[in-house]
């Protein structure tokens, strides 16, 4: 070989800027790409997964798993930051608690980063530390990643999606249609947090309140039933939809009808003035670190006792049970001895909550 | 209980119209959503992980499996659709690639859609259509999904994550740190062919082409290589940035050099006349349907006979060699015997390519 000529245009080795901003260039796959991830990413997300380098993780398989849990979840909330967490928490703790509803044992998660151009990095860098924070509690390792820029109005800051893998490592292994009738129903605290602090966080409403998110993942609670209600038929997040949602799809699955008692649904008093003032019903709206539990009557109050010892199960109560017979999905019996058809939310409500 | 009142206001059960484009209560997580989940994306994804009906899937570890492999990529391409493929076809094969190229036998796909209000249905079922076909060619099953709405003006359209989890079942398992002095280096065909075929769909060239996305689930052509040449170091698909950047990528995590025959990288005629006319260098192009392979110089021959027998696999060529020294990474031996270094990509050359 006779010499090196080194190539001009648009191949000349430029040097990497400093940016303070995501720029079409971060998403290339090129040096600006690989100069993100090593600067910005590898800062907070450090695994043996996203160490190797490669397309995909190669990894072990616990001698434990008997089965594995899959799970995905796009996050899309507006704002991005909000009192109690922001899009970093949801994105991972969303994905942890579906992967505890299925019993299994939270292992790995990918996060997918969908960013606009313009998004300030210093933004960027709150959202990793964020997902590094709630990842380090999950016990849960970020091993693949991928980053996308979108021009400016394409997007909206910030998309995050997260997927999850889970080792199922024994029989304790709850689904959605395996509610049997007789079944005491436990919430395992509040809800309505988490999409009554996202609204107010929009500013649109004139006032403030000090309502937070209960964004958390719920590996100590799950962790508990799993010894004290071995039994658990259900355990599902009411997300998205709320309460309500989330009961009729459990009793749909199941092809039970379910009985919820008003006044032990526990819900704060200032998160009640709130949904009084603006019309909204705490029961469609969303929680993001609140678990429903189908137990079988026989082991509720262990349940109970061990959740309420948990953390982020200190208000857990018995909300209702699985009633015989071909009725309407849900009903909530009220303050007033009546009964309420609960439905699953029919239109939208609130938005871009998650 | 004395009687059932049905409530009235937000919560009153509306009948599901018949929409022809995405609105807001598509992403509510209530009926909306369950519509469109019965009757769009149930038409054409069904898995035993989907039926479950759970949050996350709950599924079999295959008895072979020795360890796991786990990826994830966001798919944005502009314009959706293009002559060869759409965003439904990039996101199943990119992600069964990626598996792939780690050894893994590729099992199961997770699939988030971000979706902007006003998109049309019978583009989200044209996607959905395509991403079933490609599935069922690449022997992988869709086993968990997530949808999401943003307002109109916050997206574009649709935007996919798809996450995928293989079985490793062997010691078959290459990476990019792996390559060795004395490799072989085998390119199973053309490059160029998707990002070309995407830049002329987007119709601002003002002229048309015949390129169509080379976009391509490559089992065949792995497994083939499997059995031919089990000692293959490194498998990677030549995505973003190109060709360069991928060797790039390579030479650095070895740290060993590359040596590139200009005059031995396949590359249709169409697409090198767009490129020269256009100002692109091919060697920077994303392809969609291509392997890089690094072999011991032993097995170099079988592996190429192997390759071109499998589909997509017809155009392969060796293109280059690992040689020893530190020069620089990537040296691409010229037409006229001159040696140019090839740098990873440094900017953006062509935008949302996938």
């Amino acid at each position: 070989m006779t010499g090196l000529n080194i190539s001009e245009g648009f191949t000349c080795p430029a040097p990497i800027q400093a940016y303070d901003r995501i720029v079409s260039g971060h998403g290339s796959g090129g040096k600006m790409t690989a100069d993100l991830i090593e600067k910005t990413f590898r800062k907070y997300l450090e695994s043996d997964g996203l160490a190797q380098g490669n397309d995909a993780a190669n990894l072990p398989i616990s001698r434990q798993a008997k089965r594995i849990a899959v799970t995905t979840d796009s996050h899309i909330v507006s704002p991005l930051f909000f009192p109690g967490g922001d899009i970093g928490a949801l994105s991972v703790c969303g994905t942890v608690n579906d992967l505890l509803t299925s019993g299994a044992v939270p292992q790995w998660l990918t996060a997918g980063f969908i960013l606009e151009e313009g998004f300030p990095l210093s933004d960027l860098e709150k959202i990793l530390a964020s997902m590094r924070e709630r990842s380090e509690e999950a016990g849960i390792r970020i091993v693949a990643g991928d980053t996308k820029v979108v021009e400016h109005g394409k997007g909206d800051g910030i998309f995050i999606n997260t997927s999850g893998v889970g080792w199922i490592v024994d029989d304790f292994q709850p689904g959605g249609e395996k509610a049997q009738t007789g079944d005491t129903i436990i919430l395992s605290g509040t809800i309505g947090d988490h999409g009554m602090a996202v609204l107010c966080a929009r500013g649109e409403m004139g006032f403030e309140s000090d309502i937070r998110s209960d964004v958390a993942p719920l590996n100590e609670i799950v962790n508990s039933l799993r010894r004290a209600a071995p039994h658990t038929h259900v355990l599902r997040d009411p997300t998205r939809g709320g309460l309500s949602t989330t009961l009729n799809e459990i009793a749909v699955q199941s092809h039970v009808s379910v009985e919820i008692d008003e006044t032990a649904v526990p819900i704060r008093p200032e998160v009640r003035s709130i949904c009084d003032l603006l019309g909204f019903d705490p029961l469609y709206v969303a929680n993001e670190g609140k678990l429903v539990i189908f137990v079988p009557e026989v082991e509720a109050q262990d349940a109970l006792t061990a959740i309420r010892a948990s953390r982020y199960g200190e208000n857990a109560a018995v909300i209702g049970r699985v009633i015989h017979g071909d009725r309407s999905p849900v009903t909530l019996r009220t303050a007033f001895g009546t009964g309420r058809i609960l439905e699953s939310l029919p239109g939208e409500m609130l938005p871009r909550i998650c």
